[in-house]
């Protein structure tokens, strides 16, 4: 048995190869749109994809399981368990799966099992290795259960408006709890998020766990009364980020398919000033650093660093073609298959760094810069200033400084009139990175006089300054 | 003033990007679709395309200018000379040119000279540069005049179709050259093409040169006789590759835009199973060698060397999509844009080398194998084989193996009848590469005992054995 | 907890990086000299390398331990278990361990445990995540149980020489395996090798498993008796690699540094000439396919894929300088850095491919090639020829050639005497690739009639050809 | 004949590979240390490079010659020319030339001529293609004629502290070039520097020019008075690198191997806080955007831009070790290339930029930023602030604020005694890149209110704000 485990880190997603040794037959569960992976893992182990399939609709990526298994021909295992409102739409070389069914890939067992909670039709997979006997080596746990948490039922009614659905979702998924705690001990799980992920609110940083130890130590797994269980999971949850509201219905009815778009050209610099005037969407995805030393006005700093594709599907609208600035073309590259990840597919072109300070020199007007400002001249102005901290929820509850505000980065633009635009705003977050983007939003809402806090919150601290919080 | 040249390998084709260092303003010259290269290059130099034009409409590649001009919002200046056959027929942000005109990017005179002969619409450029004074410092040449020989006027008879016109062009060519040695002997002279080229029989592998030293040294300035250079001019010209015959009217009308076509997509090994069965053509790109230690019998053998683009233009069909093997991604790009360097953009997917190997798995037959030999295994059996030599005409006069045929590899595969199929071949060419590409022509036409020379005729004239030739 | 797997491919070895998310502070175990991936991979998760441990003494790989701890600054937890002869030799910012020690890696306690067997100082880590709880998570396991095997304990008398050690070894890891099955089933296992090390003899392709799964599964934790366990762990087990005998007394005096090594020169074509007349080491690293199809003869064809630190570890000698034949820079860097993982660091200079080409122009012979047959023409010459089969002995074991002679790889040049030189060899393999190498050893031993079947027993076996075995 | 040329930006230092195309042969001229270029290009063009030579002892750069010479074998052909002082002082296969020699490359003809002037050994090389005749195609003039300029004669006496030299060597050079003059129009001239080299004054953008054109063009071959000449050559000469004055020396008694050195290590991030303590030097390599955003006190701000070289040769100082700060691996590794460029070998290791951010966490201390001001904002200050315009004097002398005061760059660490500690100061260079090292300097020696004209005087005057100049 050869197992692979691939690992999105701006989606926190992990995905995985399951190959026979013997047969060299593999299958790939949960795989994104990052097809190349899974092609080049198949051939570096010399084996052969010869199936495909998820563990339930996604609501956080969009599905590479239809098109690998265009690319492979390989078969495409689909859950056929939840009502009708959850059964794909797509059917090519599908065969549809449901409880207690098996199936082999070379030597291996695969059994099914249906574990509805994070969503109706959600399945998991136990495999077997059988030349090694009847013990069930690993679960595929898909959004099940996780490394430290479990996947919270109440995505579907918070961000895919399915009213009503989080309570009967979350006594779902403690009945395929219970189930599942009677497999042994030893069992692996391999479930298809890691930290960071806004599918649960405690994942771990450790890829695999056992059953053993995750009903010693996970939250969820030791609470043993369904509504102290109900309670729980449905508090304090992540906010779920816009673009997920997106995501259901396209890889319900077959997600696009990639290999059908074009990449976005390279554009001359001096574009850029015309695409401007005309009211384009452009995304600077230069590093937060480049962009506050000079950036054009009314574009939008969203860095190519880990939350890139996040806080695209926050701010990036779907179906309207929009604009790159790349450092090079490997960025830029980088930045499209990022945005690919979650359908963001209207790259209609990107720009080199140069056309920022093109659009200056067309324009005779300066570039608009980002001001640093540090803990110490903070404090200095505290009272003067409005400090804007634009974290999450869970970071403000676990400490802040005393005279901050909160508003998160995602919902921040719907969320300024109650600002003061005649005094400063310092924007600041956990290091300096998302109050980058957050000083970005503020000053294309017209504030002017914008400041970022160097090194956020973590340098504030450093410094030995109070901190209010549990 | 400054000058960049481009040199693309593949076509032994020269492009220039030139800017007036005060202005900022650049012009780009016979750009091919390699627009990438144009667009870094400005933004290295930090200045800015506004404009693009080309010497004549290519024969040999299809043209870049329609793109960049549209990826840079540059104006495009296009010949008008020529009669109605040789008007360019698209025209966005077009400028029309005649003989005579001036125009200027930034500070740089650029004068436009009707120099007719390799084709009828041809143009060259003289630039000065104004601050300097009045002296002509460049001619671009285009295909007019290279270094060390000048553009054949017999193209557009042989390779296009158009009956009758190589003598007249020869005329014409003579009569521009005429002008042309009237300018001063220091004018630096850049030429669209170098070493290598099927535009001309006998190109110079320095990149410039100038009036002066070409009067001196170049055949084709240095005749003085109308009658003496149309004879000559027209004498021993490499035989056009057959794509060349795609080139004309897709540069004339308009070349197809590049940015609109997807990449192709990585496939999975087994999926080459299939497509050969069906008869798709699939081209081979792997090294020479690698294909002869083990390929798919009906696959066509096209190494990913500096000769790709010209053999793919011999062999490979337009407007069928075909497929690539290639040894990773990386190669699999280069190919497809050495393709698209002459428009051949039907690749509809590509393969990694492991799907060769899979296909022998799956159909349980061996991988077809080219066995080398060296020059003493043929000398010993130098009667019983027959030994094909596939270089062009102009390396079969300057000297061969005493007892080889010659035979074209463009055309071999149509030059086949004669040959008998029950005595061993053995392809030659100058050092192992293009027999190779024949090795596998003839194993595809069904010849069962066929044998690479390995290192060509240059390993066999290193060892001491004799050589036919002048 | 974050925990980040890495895993060398040539080597077949796995080293991790565990770090406590709440402070930062994380330890790097059994690191390889691949220092950067170490380093890199903090970098990106943000965390400081404050310890650097080892399981063990490592036979089959220079340690990059000290190296590490020096670059980063970070204390060495070594063992102090095990006899006078086991003692580590270096100690700058070292900290000594034993049997039962703690130590806190942020919050995260790391318990030591002896468990003597393969090497009599031999350590495994118990690491409990403490805010979680007081339930072990993971084990850190080295050499001592592997998934689906356990570390073989005579790898010091076959491989290093001590005599009359590995019964003992055999009883000592028994009673190690004993106590660590008392832990709970739900125990993560992390061990140091996977499939293909050549520290075991049935290493699996998952990289982790639990404790309760390899009670049920592994051969070596289900036999309850001592003596037939001592039997059965000391049957079957591979030859060891010739380097191993080099890396247990660098690897305990202190394995020297490689940043100390400038990288080796490019050097120019033409002095391969000089240097292969002057009787140099030259290794050609470049695909089988390139050196069959030519290569100088008297050069050593390692190819650069997945064996070749190991069959480098069998040829080349240590502390003599020796050259490399690579395809290019890139290749040449990671041929440096694959050897440099078993210390074999006298890389004096490198050639690209055209070296080989100018050692033929230069000396007026030809290339020699290395001759493929296929399956059926083989069997049409089977009785005529000797075909070795160069696989290990499992592998022969499994099933072979029923006229194939078994003679292994590494040892194959030691034991020629007895083939008969007048009649033609065939070299077979698993599917070409070891043949090839095994083919240059016969070359450069003399023998004149030497083929390699493409693509080895993989091929003739699917061609439907018999195979003799169990 | 082939010809290929190296441009080496960050020296604006040309270098040539000039190769018969009927023997192979190559000779490569004014090599710098970046040696794989010529041997990669020797490889693509499939020739052996057999002679290496220079033109003189340079002064700007650190001469590869020797080294390529060993790398390939190849002789070296040196200037015995010049009195005992300009003799070089190593030995190994060279052949000494002199004025009037000749040698072979192949078929190519290789004259000498001794053109002292910029230093008292200089020769140039007059090539020609002997089968095609007797007319002479190309001189490499390496510092003697540029496009537009020629080599200063001042340099020794300005840099190398050669005393009263500069008059008799402009003297020697006005008679160097009366001889050169008489050479024909159309020869092709190839010199050793372009545009920005330290070497003249008015260098050109164009790789190549002709004697016929620079005869007209160039201001030093127009120029028909001895005395009038001398005046002007020696007027108005930029200021030379402090680096400079180390060059001759070592490149006379042979300039160190680079082959002989380690690649500098990768440091893991906290190690940085102690050599930072200890009082280490420190270049920081980051884009000058990112040390604005935030950088460690102490630290040397030197983008990895096209001044790179330049500005380490000003500031950082022989023989002592010092460390570097760089986005990545592949950018220390071309910051090490271009710092070996000119000697400066003793990079002692390398840090990721998260070393930047371990620094603030361990030591409690707020990086330190550099505020950038927009000319709008300037204005509205421009009588409070004391401007300091850090450019060169040529820049200064055609253009500058009216309230700005000249420091060149270079020179400005030793400059400061004078300014206002309790004023603000803002730095000003072309566009922002100097400048923003201009400010970490003022920010080291102490000044707190610092601040980065955004966009230089380019902004400022696309502003519309007035300029002081000519």
């Amino acid at each position: 048995m050869i197992l692979k485990r691939f690992y999105e880190t701006r989606l926190a997603q992990a995905s995985y190869l399951v190959a026979c040794a013997a047969t060299g037959e593999a299958i790939v569960i949960d795989p994104n749109r990052g097809f190349d992976t899974y092609l080049e893992a198949a051939e570096e182990e010399g084996v052969r994809i010869v199936a495909v399939t998820e563990t339930h609709i996604h609501a956080d990526f969009l599905s590479g399981s239809r098109e690998l298994a265009k690319l492979t021909g390989a078969t495409l295992y689909l859950s056929d368990e939840g009502d009708a409102e959850w059964k794909y739409g797509f059917g090519e070389n599908v065969r549809l799966v449901h409880d207690g069914d098996a199936f082999m890939i070379g030597n291996l067992k695969f059994e099914v099992v249906h574990t509805p909670g994070h969503t109706p039709e959600h399945i998991a997979f136990l495999v077997t290795d059988t030349p090694a006997g009847e013990t069930v080596q690993s679960a595929f746990t898909g959004d099940f259960v996780f490394v430290g948490d479990v996947g919270r039922p109440d995505l579907l009614e918070r961000a895919a408006g399915y009213e009503g659905t989080m309570e009967a979702g979350a006594r779902r998924l403690f009945r395929s709890l219970e189930k599942f705690k009677s497999l042994p001990d030893g069992l692996l799980i391999w479930p298809a998020h890691g930290a960071g992920s806004a599918c649960g609110k405690a994942l771990g940083g450790v890829p695999v766990s056992t059953l053993g130890y995750e009903k010693r130590v996970n939250w969820a797994l030791r609470i043993e009364d369904e509504q102290v269980f109900v309670n729980e999971v449905l508090a304090g949850q992540p906010e779920p980020p816009r673009y997920f509201a997106q995501m259901k219905v396209r890889n319900k009815v077959g997600p696009a398919l990639r290999s059908d778009r074009p990449a976005p050209s390279h554009l001359g610099a001096h574009r850029l000033t015309e695409l401007v005037e005309q009211g384009a969407i452009v995304v600077d995805a230069r590093p937060s650093a480049e962009f506050a030393a000079g950036h054009v006005p009314g574009t939008l700093s969203i860095p190519l660093g880990k939350g890139f594709t996040n806080w695209a599907g926050w701010f990036v609208p779907y179906d309207t073609p929009f604009y790159l600035i790349a450092m090079g073309e490997a960025e830029a590259h980088e930045a499209t298959n990022a945005l690919a990840m979650i359908g963001l597919d209207e790259v209609a072109g990107w720009f080199a760094p140069t056309a920022v300070r093109a659009w200056a020199e067309e324009t005779g007007r300066p570039l608009r810069v980002v001001t640093q400002i540090d803990c110490h001249d903070l404090m200095a102005e505290a009272d003067r200033v409005q400090v804007i901290d634009v974290r999450g929820q869970t970071e403000w509850d676990d400490g802040r400084l005393p005279f901050a505000q909160h508003r998160f980065l995602g919902t921040l633009g719907k969320n300024l009139d109650d600002l003061d635009r005649e005094r400063p705003v310092v924007v600041q977050c956990h290091s300096g990175g998302r109050s980058a983007v957050g000083c970005s939003l503020l000053l294309n809402a017209g504030f002017r006089d914008v400041r970022n806090l160097a090194g956020g919150i973590t340098a504030y601290r450093e410094a030995g300054y109070p901190v209010t919080g549990p």
